[in-house]
């Protein structure tokens, strides 16, 4: 049995399957599986075929609550640089941010943590590497498990890469949990496809 | 019959045989095929479902043409960038480079471009839209229709946008032509995961 054999789940299903999930229960993934997400991943597409990527995944109790303290604090860090200083602020009907700011509490209860790493600095180097997440995500959704992209902050940056190790070259690009989630799988609400593609030129049909 | 059924193939196989496709036969891709492809792709995570793409699919041929122009100048213009004046200066053993280049000189024949854009400028809004182009690709590959991620470049901007009445705001992403291979599918080379992973901290195994 390869990687490939074992995920099974037809493409239609798992990308319209496929959706943000914030909240997991405390199961760890096994470690086949793991593998086999990861495997997946590193088939996406890269720039020349340079694979300029470093996946780091954490599950050591003690280094995901470190990292779920720093994630707080980057994601607060985010906020503030809209101008929103605490809970109060969220607008109104900004569901996806409250649930976010959930997620920015709970982080440390995911069992797994990947950091999705790019071995250079810079925004091309970080475009490179992010088919490798979508990748990840959806051989994830194919095992059942669940996670969500999310970024950290300049203002932890440092620490992370203390923290884990990471080469002073290299850059954190995605902080993706991952975990069986609590609730469902589900569809997406997405725009109809007539309002965000257009044929021959911007805004023909 | 929904999108979303009509993507019967496994994700295993999609994505394992997902590789860069740059030399097109010159059939059309089937309307049906090609609307399926982009209901794939605008599943795609992006940052609080705020879905900041736009995809501008280009079939006309004087278009087509006239944009193959432009992303040929483009692709040298990258290359210039880097110190490669022509095809003398491309290293011995840098076959994908030699393939990008005649890629450079034929995407004209690409039945489709594709023309991924953000509805905003800079790198975070570039990022939010790129796992919609995973997407497309791997829904793409699992009708049978290659494509590659290709880009342009900042001397050809200003003419792309007027050409095709792009908005000032918006930028372009991606070039992705698509169409049926000349040639087959089939695996990628890539290092082994325990080369590009770490558990724990970075160089942890």
């Amino acid at each position: 049995m390869t990687t490939e054999s074992r995920l099974t789940m037809t493409l239609g299903e798992t990308m319209f399957t496929q959706r943000a999930i914030r909240r997991f229960r405390p199961e760890p993934i096994p470690d086949a599986e793991l593998q086999d997400i990861l495997e997946a991943a590193i088939r996406a597409p890269n720039g020349g075929n340079t694979q300029p990527w470093h996946f780091l995944v954490i599950r050591d109790p003690d280094l995901r609550t470190k990292l779920a303290e720093l994630y707080r604090e980057a994601w607060w860090a985010k906020r503030r640089d809209q101008g929103i200083m605490g809970p109060q602020d969220i607008p109104p009907g900004k569901n996806t941010m409250r649930s976010a700011m959930r997620l920015a509490d709970q982080i440390g209860q995911a069992p797994v943590m990947v950091l999705l790493c790019a071995t250079s600095q810079g925004p091309a180097a970080a475009a490179s590497i992010i088919p490798a997440a979508q990748n990840l995500l959806l051989a994830a959704r194919a095992f059942g498990v669940g996670g969500t992209i999310t970024t950290l902050h300049a203002d932890v940056d440092d620490r992370v890469h203390e923290l884990l190790g990471i080469p002073a070259e290299a850059q954190v690009v995605y902080c993706l949990p991952l975990g069986y989630p609590r609730g469902t799988f589900g569809s997406v609400q997405r725009k109809a496809l007539s309002e965000v593609c257009s044929y021959e030129r911007w805004g023909g049909s």
